[in-house]
């Protein structure tokens, strides 16, 4: 088969004193999220699906947290070396489908700028970038504002 | 490639004084879930699943938790709106995979009924969309039957 | 379409005097999974994805937490009957990419025998089992280390 599926899964914690950068850019928000890097969670989810569905291990595996040269780094660099790691092997991207779990902020106002970062990092069509919002209704750990997640699919195909 | 993938997820708080609706059809329980429209959350992460694969936003974009007219709202009427939506982009449906995570009631018997309900609003193949349930072992809001999510995921093609 | 998707997402409760299975490989650790099988909550989340996609209902399903005869199964057993399953419905395989969610123990150093080992029971290519591991940064029963959850995706495609 040409086709493979890929999926990640990312959460990260909402702390003080940190900005909030999701799908590649900076929201305005009273927390931002905790991380070696800058915690991007929906770049992270959408980095370890293609690297899942390519077999090329995860982000840690590549991209260690302990790793001096990834500290404070900015989430597009990882993704465009998953993009990159994945085309060494002979895959593009089909189509990511992304959804963000989050009480607050209102994340759909952002969703067309996300979309437009990503695209320019992966060198794809926005048509093949989706990204998607929720709350969690007030449950659990992202429903009390404790953290955000962020779930991604994507389909490859081998060149 | 004329395959693409999406995703949903959703969840819904579990009250007193509700119906359970679940993947369309009313199930016996003692709470239900808690929402603006019928808080199907089972159909809402198939819609959202749909939508992605689509690039068309999400359940949230299209019909909004602050409009009168989906205040209560049966949400099959949402689903074939989405099947309609994704058509008219010309995409059609290849097959769904759901899974509810509730700790109660039990969802397997009501499996065939909910498969039957949704093939029709759909008019697709029941063969087409799968079911499935966990619990999450007593962990979790779900575990404390706070409430109940749903995952989904779909493959759309090109007509 | 020839190809199908589908999803797994399975939870277990970590308790002390159990042993840790995780990916079919016995994993050193100060807690177990509780279960009826083995509790091997990655085998169960692909043998749900692999069940799902080729619409035969789940793992509670096919083998109920109730039966004698899956009491404390090596979950490696159920995993072969699920390929056997999808298999006389004219299924093969195409790829799984799957995520554990632990706090602890270090998930990553073991992929490789996980990987190695289930390829074996599946009869499939290594290149075509991925697993990868998060922590969800100690949110959520995950993260207090209450249990440990895993997805899976998969995609099949008729013979
Ligand atoms: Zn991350
Ligand atoms: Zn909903
Ligand atoms: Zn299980």
């Amino acid at each position: 088969m040409n086709i493979r599926i890929g999926m990640g899964f990312d959460v990260h914690k909402l702390v003080e004193d940190r900005d909030l950068w999701l799908g590649g850019i900076k929201i305005e928000h009273t927390l931002g999220l905790l991380g070696h890097s800058d915690a991007d969670v929906l770049i992270h989810a959408i980095c370890d699906a293609m690297l899942g569905a390519a077999n090329m291990r995860d982000i840690g595996f590549h991209f260690p947290d302990t790793a001096a040269e990834t500290d404070g780094i900015d989430s597009k660099i990882l993704l465009r070396k998953t993009r990159d790691l994945i085309a060494q092997k002979g895959y593009r991207l089909g189509n990511i489908d992304a959804t963000v779990c989050a009480e607050r902020p209102k994340i759909n106002p952002h969703v067309p700028a996300m979309k437009k970062c990503l695209a320019e990092v992966l060198e794809c069509d926005e048509e093949d970038i989706s990204i998607k919002a929720t709350t969690t209704e007030k449950l659990g750990f992202t429903g009390r504002e404790e953290g955000i997640s962020a779930y991604a699919v994507v389909l490859i195909e081998k060149d």
